[in-house]
């Protein structure tokens, strides 16, 4: 145990990526587009113009590969980023695997995890368009708490509809959004036109991200200076995390890796999206021939249980449709711990890559995901969200799968996020409260029944 | 907004210090040593024997002025060692002040405070004297999740005493603990004489440190493969925190700034210690000339209030006794939110520096404290936990006096934990709950005539 042992590669401020990589024109054939509702066109700029911000609608539907980081977002970005990439060697010498295990570790950031990445320049963007307040949903509430930490840097206000079972769970998120000056409400509530019809079914009292996007959704729309920020499932909502990977490059460079197998965990797919597509651009050039995997809840496996077709992105049907992996769009997943990944759809540009066979994706069920990450608290210290427990679980697998066959496997996964304000789930686990409810075929056939019909453009 | 400013300054692991820097043998006059509370004189080793493995001891009295870090340590310190420096550019822009403020921050350790920098060494020369069980207290929760962390890694049980109205109140920080494989008790707890004698008296029913301390202790004492492990207060202890401030010294050189304040809080002294001894040996060398100020609660004021005087360290008089500033063994101090600072006494070299006139001291109310936390966290997009709250008030008082007079002071701080688990004081402070209880001369002059006589050595 003398030897030394190098456990994280930092960089210096000076090395961080300046620009967001857009993986979309290195595609062999472009995603579907979004299309109006109404007139089943594919959407254009205008169609988001109520809820964003021209300058993010240009980075939606951008065809070039690398767009400049602005300044002011760099100079909030250097505070806590480049995060650190690190090495599990306490945690492969507990599994007694030959595989190297790394991971990007993005609770560092002031929301402790990675959404501040996309919430800082969807904030910045906002205030240069003269938008005084932004409206946004939140599951784990780890994305309500990086956008009021964004609103406040740059004197916005912020309003978050919380989902319910979350709320009513977790009082601390929502106190550490208070804490930045966010003002949060529990959804369904009876301050919007959705949250009032879809509150009057028993069956969406607890909530669901689907229904707290309509009612962020729709203050925006009906209010001028009021735009909306969506913390996944966007193009540029992923492009922008795509700097957790454009680092993890770099570091894994610094620590003279290559990796065989990259995981990470999925709800509407930015995290995903963040690490993996830096190192997809790099197998397109056939650099690198790593397996590339999605790890999602069995509770809510839109990827691998999912269909792929049109489907709106909230419950009440006001987005544009967005052609994806959907388990349809009034799917309430079962109140599983990891409420980040408890949406019904994934992203469309994800949903994609899936389909042209990019990537792969496995299910996961949360007792997997706890007991992982138990044993990853035990020997690494850090006590991780219960999304990336998801990954956790993966990369573990494919350790110990590297133990019996004996292969050198370097798996790199993200740690996206921190699990202090999640302890009771880890309670319940430890306390043998914690079940596995697989979701029946019925009750997928009911959900994927409410997916309109639409003509594939 | 364009410049580039740097935030942050991080080390290499190949930077990290290598040794622990004690400074007894620089001081210009030795600590008055403990004594024996039978014969009054002074402690020997073999005093301290059935409570520490006899490493510590030889560290409690050494006159080394630096001490290796054994490599099994390093190589632990290393998974979040060399904690970064940050420059606070935005709070220094919101305060509209000339002075530049620093802080080291210590909230990226696996227990989210600097208390693993003892943890760790404690819990390793434990194992290499074959001892299987550590014992200890924990006010705010910080120090037990530390000790639960580390002896999960040197694969020792570990029981926690945890104060009553911590137990009660944050539930996070006894699952946190229980994450890492720590046993939690609420102290005082059926479960030792002390506790049920001390137990009997509805006074101390929301428990202390020194009633927490005297529990651990008895059964560490009464039992031969169980010894105790204490999270502040002793020599050893402040020495192993001194890492702080040695990376602390190389940081600030990169950024090629020199200190005029250090303010560090003190409830112990142990983070105080770790931050400030390095450059205190500088100071005492001439190379600088910084003010070195202590922040502690207005509420359990044992520098600027308490007496210097022999006293014991835990509740019940079972420790030997120190020469230390203290408001009374059995003082119980106003339920205030900083539990980790909630100590009669402090430790006996800090109390000696203090005597010497090498440092100051400074009280600070609980909802100054607050306030310049909510500021903090606004700007600096990190929620401090309330111990360090103590030091931002006073480096925002020093900041702001930067303004009045235009003079470009260096201040220097340590934000030695993050407040996850403490979302509940800000809540009661957002909402106007939170109150001040200054003490009053009577309640001060109860505690200190519980002092025992004891003729100055």
């Amino acid at each position: 145990m003398d030897e030394v042992r190098q456990h994280k590669y930092v960089l210096d401020e000076s090395e961080m990526p300046t620009t967001w990589y857009n993986l979309v024109p290195d595609l062999p054939s472009p995603p579907p587009p979004a299309l109006h509702p109404g007139t089943l066109q594919p959407a254009g700029p205008e169609d988001f113009a109520p809820l964003f911000p021209m300058d993010l609608i240009l980075q939606e539907v951008s065809q070039e590969r690398y767009i400049d980081i602005p300044g002011p977002v760099l100079d909030v970005y250097r505070q806590w980023r480049p995060s650190p990439l690190f090495r599990a060697h306490r945690l492969e010498e507990a599994l007694g695997t030959p595989a190297r295990i790394y991971y990007k570790y993005e609770g560092v950031s002031p929301a402790g995890s990675h959404k501040p990445n996309t919430a800082v320049p969807q904030a910045y963007y906002n205030k240069l368009a003269g938008v005084k307040k932004l409206t946004t949903e939140t599951g784990a509430g780890q994305w309500g708490t990086a956008l009021s930490f964004a609103c406040a840097l740059f004197d916005l206000e912020c309003e978050v509809w919380q989902v319910g079972s979350s709320y009513d769970a977790k009082p601390y998120r929502r106190l550490m959004m208070e804490v930045f000056g966010g003002k949060v409400h529990r959804s369904p509530s009876e301050l919007t036109e959705a949250g009032r019809r879809l509150g009057a079914d028993p069956k969406n009292w607890s909530g669901s991200l689907g229904i707290a996007i309509s009612e962020a959704v729709e203050v925006a729309a009906t209010n001028d200076d009021v735009r909306y920020a969506l913390g996944s499932v966007l193009n540029h909502v992923l492009m922008h995390q795509t700097i957790i990977g454009e680092e993890a490059i770099l570091q894994l460079a610094k620590a003279g890796d290559t990796p065989t197998h990259i995981v990470g965990c999925t709800g509407g797919g930015s995290n995903f999206a963040g690490l993996t597509f830096p190192f997809l651009r790099e197998k397109l050039a056939g650099n690198i021939t790593p397996r590339v995997i999605a790890a999602e809840p069995a509770s809510c496996p839109s990827l691998t249980r999912g269909v792929y077709a049109y489907d709106f992105g909230d419950t009440a049907g006001m987005t544009p449709l967005m052609k994806m992996h959907t388990l349809g769009h009034d799917f309430i997943p079962d109140p599983i711990h990891a409420g980040g990944l408890r949406y019904h759809g994934m992203a469309p540009l994800i949903s994609h890559i899936y389909e042209l066979g990019m990537i792969e994706a496995e299910s996961v069920a949360q007792t997997e995901c706890f007991s992982a990450a138990v044993q990853f608290a035990r020997t690494e210290g850090i006590v991780p969200a219960p999304e990336p427990t998801h990954a956790i679980a993966l990369a573990i697998r494919e350790a110990l799968k590297a133990k019996e066959t004996g292969e050198e496997t370097v798996i790199l996964t993200a740690l996206c996020g921190h699990g202090h304000f999640d302890l009771a789930a880890y309670d319940e686990y430890l306390n043998g409260r914690m079940v596995d409810n697989e979701l029946t075929d019925e009750m997928f056939a009911a959900a994927l029944a409410t997916i309109p019909s639409v003509p594939v453009g």
